[in-house]
C-alpha cells in the first residue's frame, strides 16, 4: 500500500480576494485545492490547513482586515488541523515539523498561496528537513505584489504566470517534484 | 555606532567553478564578497562562512570531488568559523542561529552562491527567524543549473541574468533588503 502523504494547504484564504495584491494567475488554484482536499479526506490520509495573520496592519491577511478565514472552497471540517503563522514559512513558529514527525509522516503535498512567497518558502524548508515533497502547480498561484524589483532599477512587475513559472522552476528537482494536481489525485 | 552586522558568506567555493554548472551571471561576485570580507574584518565585525558538502556523488561540491575548499578570493583566516551544511539553507544542521543569537546579532548581511537555491533558502529562513537582512546582489550569482523547467515541458532553461532577477524580485522587500557591494561597504 502506498505509504500516507500529508496534504498541506498554504493560505487559502479569503483575504488574497483583495486587488492589494494585483494581478494573479491560475484563478482555479482553490479548486484544485478542492480536489486535493476531498481525495486527501476520502483516503483519510492527514491534511494541515496554514492559516496566515499578518503583523502589516495594511495586509487583508492582517485579523482586523476581517478577511483571514480559510477560503469556503476548502474549509476545515472540526477536528482538523489549522496552524496559524505569521512569517512566510509554516514551519517557523508552528508544530507543523512536530507534528508530521509524530505521525510519522516522511512525505509531503504542498499546494496554496502564493507561489514564490509563502509555498516557495514552506516547500525550501520541507525538502531541507528532509521531507520529501510534492509541489502541485496548478493549485498555486502567484500575484503581482510578490515581486519588487526596484533593486535593479525597474518598475516593471513581470505578469503572474512568468513570477509563478520562475518560483517553480527554482524549486523543480532541487526542493521538490512539482507536478499537476491530476498527477497528484492520481 | 552603528550596530553590527554579520557576514555570511554562503558556499563561495572552488567546487563552483566547473563546468557541471552551466553558464554563470556575475562572474565578479568572489570579487565583491572579498571586498565586503575585507571591510567586515576592518570592522571587527562577526563573518561566518559557510560550506556546502553535498552528498549527490555527482556534484563538484561533494567531497570526493576534492574541491570543496573555500575560494581562495574569500579564504578564511584561522579562527573564523567555517560551517558545514549538506542542505541549502545554512540554519539547517548547523549551529549558524544559536551562533548568532549567543553574539546578540539581530541583522545579516548575505552574498554567496547561488543566488535561487542556497542564497535565497538561507536569506528567507534568516528573515523568517526575525533577522533583518541585506542581501548583496552583485555579490551573488546564479548558474543554468538552478532550473528545471521540465515540469512544464520546456527544456529552455533561462540566461543565469534572468534566474538571478526573478529570484531576487521574489527576496527583495519581503525577505530582505537587496543592495549593492558599495552600498553595503557604505
Amino acid at each position: 500500500m502506498t505509504e500516507p502523504r500529508a496534504l498541506i494547504l498554504v493560505d487559502i484564504q479569503q483575504g488574497f480576494d483583495d486587488p492589494y495584491w494585483g494581478a494573479r494567475n491560475n484563478p482555479g488554484a482553490e479548486t484544485n485545492a478542492a480536489k486535493l482536499l476531498n481525495e486527501w479526506r476520502a483516503r483519510s490520509w492527514p491534511v494541515f490547513f496554514i492559516q496566515h495573520l499578518s503583523t502589516n496592519p495594511d495586509s487583508p491577511l492582517h485579523p482586523d482586515q476581517g478577511k483571514t478565514a480559510i477560503h469556503p472552497l476548502v474549509a476545515p471540517l472540526p477536528g482538523e488541523p489549522v496552524l496559524t503563522k505569521s512569517v512566510n514559512s509554516a514551519f517557523i513558529g508552528t508544530t507543523l515539523e512536530q507534528d508530521l514527525r509524530a505521525a510519522g509522516i516522511t512525505a509531503l503535498t504542498i499546494c496554496g498561496l502564493t507561489t514564490p512567497h509563502c509555498v516557495s518558502t514552506t516547500a525550501r524548508m520541507a525538502a531541507n528537513m528532509g521531507f520529501q515533497v510534492d509541489l502541485v502547480h496548478d493549485a498555486c498561484a502567484a500575484v503581482t505584489a510578490n515581486v519588487d524589483p526596484s533593486w535593479r532599477n525597474s518598475a516593471a512587475r513581470p505578469d503572474p504566470k512568468f513570477i509563478h513559472q520562475a518560483a517553480l522552476d527554482q524549486l523543480n528537482g532541487e526542493f521538490a517534484r512539482v507536478i499537476a494536481t491530476h498527477e497528484a489525485l492520481g
